[in-house]
């Protein structure tokens, strides 16, 4: 229906998580529509994020720059003591947004899911494992992981895990979060506030 | 808080429609997990976009070709007496696969908007003119167009402007999608179905 290079940026654009043959047609007509230039700089940003962007040996997170280990896991003013282990990437930016947690990270690099455990091998655990017993400082590991089922039966299985290096575990609190109201809160949310009332 | 390349591919990703912050950090951070080719396909076929792709000068479709008009505008066997507008791309591929309607078509650019009537600038109501009045075999003008507020008064707007030409008017028939169920349909609907009985 659509010619040879429409067609062709349809199909490479459906293969984006989150964009659909119909989403991505409504994205091709918009280059279609705009600038060269616009399309210019959007082809230009795609190759550049390949060719800057490393992967820390350390923490597992992108970084840009020279050398070979990122800017977090270099700083030294950064608590060894405590390490944080999330899921991904964009998990690791919340938190460092907020600008009050001071301490190392681990991207995992997704969750367990219940049903597809062929998956779980891309769970950076052996590296994880090996992370925390290379820093002799650690005494903390947040498992800042999403309070879903997949997230719980993660957390269960790190626990296990990690248990025989000694550190202390911890997790996320879960409550009512700000400006919700308890009208609203599904059960096992009161019940976790109610719990961790202080 | 993310690294430069990351954040102008974010940026440049969140331009498109449809496309939020949140679902350009998901796109990048898996274009990241793929390999270069990927990406490489993606870049590519964006820059060919922009280079292949031309608009009809009659029915203001986009074609790929050295051709001055588009392929069905310049193809022999359709029937020139029916014209079919349609508000976009699209719209005009979404009727094309049916491989029922065999006449031309024009692409208006777009329905109008009851509140932006400073958008109305952008419909092809000229060219619409212009194509029909070039056209001496031409009998009847199809309104292709949504049937939605917007849709409707687009079609009540070139209902008027078309109405010197002589032409017969005609839209799309409204009533019961196949499949669909009376129970759960709007009244408007039912009505149209009604009165459209046949």
């Amino acid at each position: 229906m659509y010619s040879p290079s429409i067609k062709k940026l349809i199909e490479e654009f459906s293969k984006l998580p989150g964009v659909g043959p119909r989403a991505a047609a409504r994205i091709v007509f918009y280059l279609i529509k705009k600038d060269a230039a616009s399309s210019s700089r959007l082809a230009a940003a795609i190759i550049d994020l390949k060719k800057e962007v490393k992967t820390c040996r350390l923490c597992f997170n992108v970084y840009e720059s020279e050398k070979e280990i990122c800017a977090i896991c270099a700083d030294p003013k950064r608590n060894k003591d405590v390490l944080c282990v999330v899921a991904s990437e964009t998990d690791l930016a919340s938190i460092e947004k907020l600008k009050t947690y001071r301490g190392l990270y681990f991207v995992l690099g997704g969750l367990r899911s219940g049903f597809k455990s062929s998956q779980d091998r891309f769970l950076r655990t052996a590296e994880l494992s090996k992370t925390i017993g290379a820093n002799k400082a650690l005494r903390e590991v947040i498992l800042a992981l999403n309070p879903t089922s997949e997230g719980q039966s993660t957390i269960i299985f790190l626990e296990g895990l990690l248990k025989p290096c000694g550190v202390k575990i911890s997790r996320l609190a879960l409550g009512i979060p700000f400006g919700g109201e308890l009208e609203y809160a599904d059960e096992d949310t009161l019940n976790s506030a109610l719990e961790g009332r202080k």
